[in-house]
């Protein structure tokens, strides 16, 4: 069994619906933190209107202070989500190394979250990744709203797989399956994974799961088995696109890891860092998170506790 | 894919660790609407001391009020939990249908339980589960502690296999492996239930699993994958054994089927009822179950919903 990436994308999607504006301070000691638990990528925000989405307003600020010398959180490559040129053009003057950018599969989730149709935005998209590669940055192309969405119901696969084919065709190779709703279930993953594995086995294939139904770790299990070799998740379980219906967390980093530690792969994770961020950040939003080993705790490297 | 066996557990397994003693007439409904909504095996209760566990006071009462004639709650078949031959004949004497009795594979739960070793538990297992096949009882023989112990840390694979051999060796072809503390993970799900049917493809294979780190569907997923077929599960997520350390709820019932149901699966089942059913145990305790599908709702049959 391959060793997945943890893609952390905490302190952008797990952050951008928390109406409580979080200090600059605090997202910098939080990445440092995630940095040293080992994860191997971190999405540092999101290059949105600032008057739109207040909570991203320091992702700027927050490249500019991790891409310079010696700043690096760990070994993390920083990554940012980025909607349109603009975006773009300010990600690439602040530092971000790996450019994430989508087109929802479907109609009314693209036109609420870009305004946009998805057609609209990938013929926004394609010129923009091309630009970014040809920059030299890393760049991954997702197809958001994939396994379904609260205002459409089902998405048609060959929607996703059409979106998946142009990104192929416009030399793209890293791409990412979000399942924006929480709608995706295992075998569905398989099915839509493995078809994008017999379009073309040399894909970089990401998932991204919400935990909406209770099948986050499940949808992560199955993309596992289905070649996926990145999963993006987020500290405590936050998060929640704001455009979408029926919103609720993502899948929570310690989870995933702690899961993957308790199947022998991963174990160069420090899963006790993890859990402390994730516990810094309930402490923060005086709540406590949707994240099981926050409760329950890690039972990775437990002993006999007598009896 | 097969279709699998819903075998509910609630009124025992969920309801046991609870203090808030549930009258009988609330059992007898919650019971009826879960044989109105198809479920395949409902648990009514164990035959246990009533002074050590009240809770599980009226289970022959129970037995006795749906095995009259025209009680039946749906097409359920009603199965009790056994733990000695004092519980076997009290469950010979009112009308149980299907007999599940176990043994711990961890020596501390199992003495913690049944003040017995798993070697004393197995050799008064075998001569009950013997007596209930020749009375033309259905019989399903569990390992419990199977995927790991909150006291003992992981539980060896060749012991858990060690007694399923003297369950088949002993004529038992019902056998249900139990993750009573919830410390399993899908590989492990995949490999033990492989080995199993490795040692005879023709074992009816059952699955119990706890949500105490997030895994519990992820588990059910991967057991389906490796040939189980029957899951067990209880309303609303409720549940824990008491003898183990960090207990936590079971599998919610309405979780499980909602995800089968968005696979295709078990499409009969009527998940509003079930919802009916976890909604009114939740009111019932005053609080707020784990499961999921109760706080987002369903959405198997989700139509557009305008924008």
């Amino acid at each position: 069994m391959q060793e997945l990436i943890i893609h952390e994308v905490g302190p952008r999607d797990g952050l951008q619906v928390e109406k409580q504006p979080v200090p600059f301070e605090h997202k910098v000691a939080w990445v440092e933190s995630l940095g040293a638990a080992g994860v191997d990528i971190i999405q540092l925000g999101s290059f949105v209107n600032p008057e739109k989405v207040p909570q991203m307003a320091d992702t700027d600020r927050l490249f500019a202070h991790f891409s310079a010398p010696g700043k690096r959180p760990g070994k993390a490559v920083l990554s940012g989500l980025v909607l349109n040129e603009r975006g773009l053009e300010r990600g690439m003057a602040c530092g971000v190394e790996m450019f994430c950018m989508g087109v929802s599969a479907s109609e009314t989730h693209s036109r609420k979250n870009t305004g946009m149709s998805p057609h609209e935005a990938l013929a926004r998209i394609i010129p923009m990744a091309t630009q970014a590669m040809a920059a030299g940055k890393k760049v991954q192309v997702s197809v958001q709203s994939a396994f379904g969405c609260g205002f459409e119901g089902p998405i048609p696969t060959d929607r996703v797989l059409g979106l998946v084919k142009q990104y192929l065709a416009a030399g793209v190779s890293a791409i990412s399956l979000a399942d924006t709703a929480g709608h995706a279930n295992p075998m569905q993953v398989e099915e839509l994974f493995g078809a994008i594995r017999a379009l073309d086995p040399n894909v970089e294939m990401t998932a991204h799961f919400h935990n909406t139904y209770g099948l986050g770790l499940a949808n992560c299990w199955a993309a596992l088995r289905s070649g996926v070799r990145s999963l993006e998740s987020a500290f405590g379980g936050l998060g929640g696109c704001p455009f979408t219906k029926q919103p609720a967390g993502n899948v929570s980093t310690e989870d995933l890891v702690h899961s993957l530690q308790r199947m022998g792969l991963r174990r160069d994770i420090d899963l006790g860092k993890l859990l402390e961020v994730a516990r810094a950040v309930g402490a923060f939003f005086g709540r406590e998170l949707p994240g099981f080993v926050l409760k329950s705790g890690s039972i990775v490297d437990y002993k006999p506790a007598g009896n």
